[in-house]
């Protein structure tokens, strides 16, 4: 049988240096030392995990590891290696040591999206011009293979949108509030009962985890440098269980996705808009179906059509699997010989401000019940451009004293972002609204 | 900015031969064409389609193409190509000009599953023996990026399992017997009216394209070499509307699932269980939800845990979009340098035959209402030491002069499929089984 992988190159040596060893990092030496023959028998050399570099080296690990094996100079240990395995998150000393490791001749293998959200760009440079590997599959939804297909197996289709639910902690806590019927502040506190959430959940639950995995997906997706401040960010600490409540009778669920999509602003230019914020979803749309801390990634192509990505989002052993997917590629590299390729800017499209962004938005009112009231609103989305599809009025008969009322859920068409926000400005200054209830954006309908 | 497409490099062009202009064939033809710009920016070479090889000049194709494309001269149109893609199907003349284009020094992009799976590993080493690409993900699920997961992101994790829906045919026809009640035949002609179905649909609804294609998964998940022989093929031409009835009654689903497991015979030999059949599985499971003629492949493996790869299996634009993913690769490892490869064969792990896999049953019986016949029943299992899981029985009271009689439902333990299969045998042949209505297997639970 003949494979490239010849006797002489079987188990060819490389260095391999781990940056961090937290909850993916111990599970990543763990798999590395334990697998290491299966992984040399596939990988065609032998990847020897020459160290790992921690803040405090007695820190308590979650998985027993050679002491021997830890230090705290990540800069020399970058030094040596082939191949280097970053885990810090944060911006630094992730990016030093990062430039150190490209600097040096070594493929890197990062989980870290704050980085890459913020300086991908200028490491992929970098990268580039080293003829070494930057990969970061880890950095988006987990363990799910999203980024090499994006990036190789639709690279002669045309993706025009992407809809992620890239956040487990944010989905497990909307999930709890859609199946159970508690708030906000309960599912959340669940969240963080079970290990979902952190302490201080901010970059989660206010969507800023998700905002940079989004950035990520949408500068593969449309093979353009798209950074977080192109990214339009709302999380979900609003969301409340009337709001969920509401949608359930509609026949929709609430999730905070992670949006890619081509667009046109309101002045004809074409561009991508990037976003993240509470969405609602019809309940058959495959993404409601995503429970739980799982993550999913839902793409639309020109050619492919509809497809779908669903797996772990986080953990440990998930995470790791992505690593080692992104390792093992790079290990193959270098025994094979070949260039590395990080990514393609060859689309160069304009990124859109969410004012240009074409959506269609739920609006929950409540109005006082007098003649005339459907018409003073009606007007005011006519005015706008903004065109009605569905409005449903609940009448509430007043008990003895008390006046009548009516809550009113109007889905509209799509329209630009900013006619709708205008519209809804307008309609709370009416006098004859006494509350506007909620406004969340629809997709997939 | 700094890219390895440096301007001397780009549009660099590659010589590309079309072999077949079927519903396929004349996707990839338009979209060459029509999108050669976008495809040359993104790949750095200019992919030029040299010529159309296909059987009859004259035949009617349903995207207007330029005549002089089209040659029946395929052999001499290879030669020529640096970039050949294979859309004939079947064995032959397909293998002898993959093999000519190999021996030519060209990459081959191929969608044919029957070839792959019946002479795959002699074209495989040659490929990696002349130093090209021979890349096939259209082979399999249509749109759905899964080969390339499979064998690059999911290279550093141990894939345990792998369950898929890859045919679209009798997805579609389960579907419809599912959603409607009509029987198999009735579901059949409504595929075969909607174009889902060929007039002679055996290699669907017997089960042997999904067999193909199970060879071809499991090669890639085991890093092993399987194939048609190694597959254990069960169609659902005898699925009824009673047996679907019936799992819809139990909360379960029937689909046809390629299936390629980790698994031990009965003498404890580690091997791989690689098959397709009916099979139950409960209407919770990611893939029960996958209607009409979508595909989806889920997939478990050791770290990343549980992940689904869901899209359209098959159509001429998806499919394209596979074929052009897998032919920008191939055009950019040529244009970056460095060698293809197909797979790896670093597992080497047995074919367990279907007698060996421990798999669980759903019997469905008819028995006289008389005493001791369910002592008689659960003797035999016991003797062939299958536990049962679950058992229902249902008495029909006869009316005047009619004898009442009992349907039982027996879902067993997982337990060696030649246990299981000698248990119905036994059963049979007892005087009181008046019928055995049928035997599924179930999975997903």
């Amino acid at each position: 049988m003949t494979t490239p992988f010849a006797s002489e190159q079987e188990h060819q040596p490389l260095k391999v240096a781990l940056l961090g060893c937290g909850n993916v990092g111990s599970q990543v030496a763990r798999i590395l030392l334990q697998d290491a023959d299966s992984l040399a028998a596939r990988t065609g050399a032998r990847l020897e995990l020459i160290g790992i570099a921690v803040r405090r080296l007695e820190a308590p690990r979650e998985v027993p590891l050679p002491a021997e094996l830890f230090t705290t100079d990540a800069e020399s240990l970058v030094k040596e290696a082939d191949l280097v395995i970053e885990l810090l998150g944060g911006i630094e000393p992730a990016r030093s040591l990062i430039q150190t490791a490209i600097a040096h001749g070594a493929c890197v293998v990062s989980a870290n999206k704050a980085l890459l959200a913020a300086e991908g760009p200028a490491l992929y440079e970098q990268a580039d011009a080293a003829g070494v590997q930057l990969s970061y599959e880890a950095a988006v939804a987990g363990a799910i293979p999203i980024l090499r297909p994006i990036r190789d197996s639709l690279s002669g289709d045309k993706i025009t949108r992407v809809l992620g639910i890239v956040n487990g902690t944010t989905n497990y806590i909307l999930d709890q509030m859609d199946s159970t019927g508690a708030d906000f502040a309960t599912a959340l506190a669940e969240a963080q009962r079970l290990g979902y959430a952190e302490a201080d959940p901010t970059a989660d639950v206010e969507g800023h985890d998700a905002a940079a995995k989004a950035a990520i997906l949408a500068s593969l997706s449309f093979h353009t440098r798209f950074a977080l401040p192109d990214v339009h960010c709302e999380g979900i600490s609003s969301i409340s269980a009337a709001d969920i409540e509401a949608a359930k009778e509609a026949g929709l669920v609430i999730k905070l996705l992670a949006i890619a999509e081509k667009s046109q602003s309101a002045d004809g230019l074409a561009g991508v808009s990037v976003r993240v914020h509470p969405t609602l979803l019809p309940r058959e749309h495959p993404l409601a179906a995503v429970r739980g801390a799982f993550n999913a990634v839902f793409i639309e192509a020109e050619y492919a059509g509809e497809l779908m990505f669903y797996g772990q989002g986080a953990g440990g052993n998930p995470t790791a699997s992505a690593v080692l997917g992104d390792l093992v590629s790079a290990a193959r590299r270098i025994v094979l010989g070949g260039p590395g390729r990080t990514e393609t800017t060859t689309g160069q499209v304009a990124a859109l401000g969410i004012d240009q962004v074409q959506t269609s938005y739920c609006i929950g009112l409540t109005v006082t019940d007098q003649p005339g009231v459907l018409a003073q609103i009606t007007q005011i989305f006519a005015t706008h451009e903004v065109s009605i599809e569905t409005m449903r009025q609940t009448i509430h008969h007043g008990e003895a004293g008390e006046p009548s009322y009516a809550e009113l859920r109007i889905v509209t068409h799509r329209a630009v972002e900013s006619a709708l926000a205008s519209t809804v400005q307008k309609i709370r200054e009416l006098p004859v609204i006494t509350g506007v209830t909620s406004v969340l954006r629809v997709e997939g309908i």
